[in-house]
């Protein structure tokens, strides 16, 4: 004996969720069906528009509903400099700190030759060109602490040194081996102000 | 600063799910958007479809695409015995403990008056008149060992006793205060070898 076609397939689908395994698909397909089919009906629509509404901003490539991002085209905001990060999410947390008024550029995800992820999967060929075009004063690089954040800032520096730009990492604060989007305002505002300009190797 | 509306409104709604909390339901949908959007159309479509093609088995309140589901209209199953339990978990678990070859009734949950939820309300009042014309040989009273669940087979006990029926209760090896839908075959078939008969008090 099984569940019956529609919901086997229901508990199946569940587990594209990062997280879900077979047992907690069960435990949430019998919730909705038995308890908040209005819920499911809803998530389906959410699921539905975000797909097919959001793209990249074709400046930062953060996710939006625009061509350019509300921060993209933020005339208050200081367009002299811009801060690389890896994801959306770290994006949230560092606007959320409230620490920087600058503009953005993020890579979604970081070099990793391992998996064919190069310079170009992350977008950077087309960042270095808006960097020299546009003469940014300073590009923060706010790339995870890990090997691979570290291994892209790394990259990074050495695209834009050479090339006359300032660069700096953000510093102090941010846990070796910690991701990003879950640390406190507070540590993420240390770490801005106590950033250091990386400087080229004689 | 937040997420785009769309982006928002997923996030929004994944929290129908249980155990998903705000951190988790980001994470989900950056992750569909980033790494799975063709996993999000599959689940947005296998929720929509599961919402409209389920419903109740009318004979045993089980989950169903059918009117009279599968097992109910088995009929090289042990149709004179019914096993009575709380959800279509149980069903499967002891389904897939291979113990039993008779029909099932699912109340849906539990007697829980303070939650508004009667005998009415887990359909008790239908499953009394079906068990009485069917003349069905044994009920199994295979509720959870919870304090509800217990006090649903005490209701159950006390209804169909006084008009003959012959009423057992699944015993030995369900942990007192665990879900039965967690327990593993051997312990489920053992529960249902050793289920005593309840008789008539003096
Ligand atoms: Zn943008
Ligand atoms: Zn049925």
């Amino acid at each position: 004996m099984k569940f019956s076609p529609s919901l086997t397939n229901l508990i199946e689908a569940l587990r594209c969720l990062p997280g879900v395994g077979p047992k907690s698909a069960q435990r949430m397909t019998l919730h909705l069906l038995e308890r908040d089919r209005e819920g499911a009906m809803a998530l389906a629509s959410a699921l539905e528009t975000a797909v097919a509404r959001i793209d990249h901003c074709s400046l930062c490539r953060n996710f939006t509903e625009l061509d350019i991002c509300e921060i993209c085209s933020d005339t208050r905001r200081d367009r002299q400099v811009i801060c690389v990060l890896e994801t959306p999410a770290d994006v949230l947390a560092v606007e959320l700190s409230g620490s920087y008024r600058g503009l953005y550029f993020v890579l979604m995800g970081h070099l990793s030759p391992i998996d064919g992820i190069g310079p170009r999967e992350i977008g950077l060929d087309k960042f270095r060109d808006r960097v020299l075009e546009e003469g940014i004063a300073e590009v923060i690089l706010a790339t995870n602490p890990t090997v691979e954040g570290e291994a892209t800032a790394y990259y990074l520096t050495d695209m834009l040194l050479p090339r006359g730009i300032k660069v700096s990492r953000i510093a102090h604060g941010v846990p070796l081996g910690g991701e990003l989007e879950y640390v406190d305002g507070n540590t993420l505002a240390h770490a801005f102000t106590g950033r250091r300009q990386l400087l080229q190797e004689q």
